[in-house]
């Protein structure tokens, strides 16, 4: 990867001087073009070896464009509440919005490279990391980011050289520090890891430039050209960007049988029966998450199911037997003007919750592939891509330790239908029925199948999906509690053994 | 504050049947009517005793209104980002937006609470806690917000029986836990401090309402007819809420002398000098930040000024001397709607730096008493109160360990006039000039009175103004430069004392 970054490369004062004026100015007409358009978002890394002008050029691009419309964030150890969630997580929270420019000064890639370089982790561990890395970028990349990774090179003798000359002037000395050449003496082995991991994370959304970072002027000019390079593609595409938009269609069974009509939604559970499983469940419940091995994990619950099929009452339930502090619910509705101008995961991204939380969804992230699917509110191109997002996702909250529970709440058409006559007919059920409901009713098919193919592209042993049999409110509450407590029993004592 | 509440309160069986589905209606009609006009948030703060029925209350308000338009917030002890941080940071960043309610489960109050109780603060600083909730709750209800503070009361021996009786049904037992009899214990000093603590807290804008919480029913209606009727109340006001509107206008000197006037806008400053200066200077910054005596504090830095006087250039000479993952710098520009929806200063306590870190912003919150003043973007009777807004503001951070430096930039019109003219000629400065700028330039005058009223009433010993005479800019930027050394060198040394 570092071939030609050491075969020495400079721009003269006079060379320099011609470029950097055309050079500013198309880089801030390009940063208003997007400001004026915020269609994607443009993500900058910077990484590379110390003392080879990675702060300078963060400074440079800074002055060159209009720093007011450029989120800059140098990532530190990660403090608890990133230790409490999936490692990704704190990189989610600082993505630049649509329309501008982010420069992370340091990266997952530090993470990895320095853990694998001082042996806090083995090479099986930093594949895993890489392949995280490379599902990250790629959903970043298809939801229209343009990413720019750059490599600031120096050879170890000019590593050496630049520090101590740096050191030696008494105006620049507060520059170098212990961790300097502490990072020096790994450069063996930074330089090892680190070509390793370019090498697997160069792809063509994401690819990394490696910048010769001798001299000032080089170093300066080749990102500044590379940064408007990218840029002005992007901005002059004659199209919209999309990801490949030639999503085949799903197949579906050809003799029309569906996993849903396999329900018998009919269940029986009497009110005394139901009354005692109730207590029992949700002291069960309490005990379960106040357990001391609970604290090493989270609880994610995630309720979708037809209009009016109970899921309201359900969460109701299972918050009741926990601790308020603990918990959050999540109702999902449409999304803010901050999340709109994120990925479209963001979001729940957002409400990830930490180590010993409950985080329980009133809808979720699964809208994209039903309501955003059937309704047309986004192209296939997005939604098909949704069910490998969604399973990405969940693997990384399964990965760092929580337990992942989805129930569809499912009612027939029939049963719908009285409820939705009896909340019309009660004062205060009158706010939980829209003319909304109505509408969707008309496409119950269409979501049929949207549910279905859901289930089958994204339920797996980890991360199951149960389907609750919900005509009778009762015993749907009574399957919910159950399965969470069985989940998290059988989780608590795997941790034993 | 318990007198009425030990006289035994409760509500018949029928009684409650007879009046609960209208209350719900009308409870719910409340929470669509805000809903619809999302003019303020509904904030509710639930305390009070154990096992008086505080978490029953929280379930059945969930139940009665729309759960998916409540933000229910209960509070654990701080982390680390918290800690790093003014106490009051945790509750502002949960605050509901306007349209909706939000339900603290124990807030500020029981920090405050259980600290003194447990004999971890003295009464001094009880009372200095006690003010900074009063400053905070009247700040909220200025905006809009609509306080309602209920206190669930049981008697010792009340508090006693029902612990004993939810322990002896092996349905309830786990609602009774440790905590909880620890609690009993400490019920007479409790009792005590949240006597004097209500009493001290007890506004017009935000009053406690003390309820027995002996009772179901009782207890319920009351706390779901205390919210329906302070809702409704302010639903029905038949003009917009304002907080007082008859802000006096503001004295101004009847010699027409004005501060900004002192100033001597030019002056001297060679090249080589400069050089030398910020090279000394972004030494010695750099080494103050690093010193480990700056883990205990924190910096922030607010830079205001005439347009083009420069507070980028001031700004990027700061940030080359510090370390990338310790700084943040903040351009503020328009709210996003998140912001919007929030008190206006809410924007700025979410950039609030942690200990050990520094934020700088390129212009901040007195834009509350600058452009919105002039430009009448908002009314006196908001920016009028700003002043003191923002001096509870600044003091928080202060009280909290940060270092509070506010730079004015100051320009004569005729060097603006020049840098405006330099601008539009050279391309890669165009950006940095706009229609905008040419506007406020005519109105030079009124923001000058309303620069100098700024600085007479936020400028203090501890968070001072320091106007910078910024005609030269290399002058100004060594003024700033060497305006923070100091002040963090005195900050330092004087932890040493």
């Amino acid at each position: 990867m570092f071939e030609s970054a050491e075969i020495g490369h400079s721009i003269s004062k006079a060379d320099w001087k011609a470029r950097v004026p055309a050079l500013r100015e198309a880089l801030l007409d390009a940063q208003y073009d997007l400001k004026q358009k915020p269609d994607f978002p443009v993500l900058i890394l910077i990484h590379g070896f110390d003392a080879a002008g990675r702060g300078e050029t963060l400074n440079l691009v800074n002055e060159w464009l209009d720093p007011r419309l450029i989120h800059t964030v140098a990532f530190d150890a990660p403090n608890d509440e990133a230790r409490a969630r999936p490692w990704m997580w704190r990189y989610w929270r600082e993505l630049p919005p649509k329309g501008r420019l982010g420069i992370y000064f340091g990266s997952y890639y530090s993470d990895t490279l320095f853990n694998r370089s001082e042996d806090e982790i083995d090479s099986a561990e930093l594949d895993k990391q890489i392949a995280d890395i490379l599902r990250f970028e790629r959903m970043l990349s298809n939801d229209g980011a343009l990413i720019l990774k750059f490599w600031f090179h120096l050879s170890k003798d000019a590593q050496k050289s630049r520090l101590k000359a740096l050191e030696k002037d008494p105006k620049t000395a507060w520059r170098v520090t212990e961790k300097d050449w502490k990072h020096y003496a790994l450069y063996d082995k930074l330089r090892k890891h680190a070509a390793h991991m370019l090498r697997l994370t160069n792809t063509a959304f994401a690819p990394w430039a490696v910048i010769d970072g001798t001299d000032h002027n080089y170093r300066s000019l080749a990102v500044g050209e590379a940064i408007l390079a990218a840029m002005r593609a992007r901005l002059d595409l004659p199209h919209p960007f999309l990801p490949r938009s030639d999503s085949p269609s799903l197949p579906q069974p050809i003799d029309h049988k569906l996993l849903l009509d396999t329900l018998v939604l009919d269940q029986e559970l009497d009110k005394a029966a139901y009354k005692n499983a109730l207590d029992a469940l949700q002291g069960r419940l309490n005990r379960l998450t106040r357990d001391a091995r609970f604290a090493g994990h989270s609880l994610v619950l995630v309720f979708e199911g037809n209009d009016a099929a109970g899921k309201g009452g359900c969460i109701r339930r299972i918050t009741q037997a926990l601790d308020a502090r603990r918990y959050r619910v999540m109702p999902v509705a449409a999304p803010s003007d901050e999340e709109r101008a994120q990925p479209w995961l963001w979001r729940f991204w957002r409400h990830v919750p930490g180590k010993g939380h409950t985080a329980i969804f009133d809808r979720s992230w699964y809208g994209r592939v039903l309501v955003e699917r059937v309704e047309g509110f986004c192209g296939s191109e997005h939604w098909m891509r949704a069910y490998y997002e969604i399973n990405d996702f969940e693997h990384q909250l399964v990965a760092d330790g929580a337990i992942v529970l989805k129930f569809w709440l499912a009612t027939s058409a029939e049963e719908q239908l009285a409820r939705f006559q009896a909340r019309e007919e009660t004062g205060f059920k009158r706010f939980k029925i829209t003319d909304e409901d109505w509408r969707n009713r008309e496409r119950w098919d269409d979501y049929k199948l949207a549910v279905c193919d859901m289930i089958d592209r994204t339920s797996t042993t980890r991360v199951p999906w149960t389907l609750v049999e919900a005509n009778n409110k009762h015993y749907a509450r009574i399957k919910v509690l159950k399965t969470v407590c069985d989940a998290l029993e059988a989780r608590l004592d795997a941790d034993a053994n």
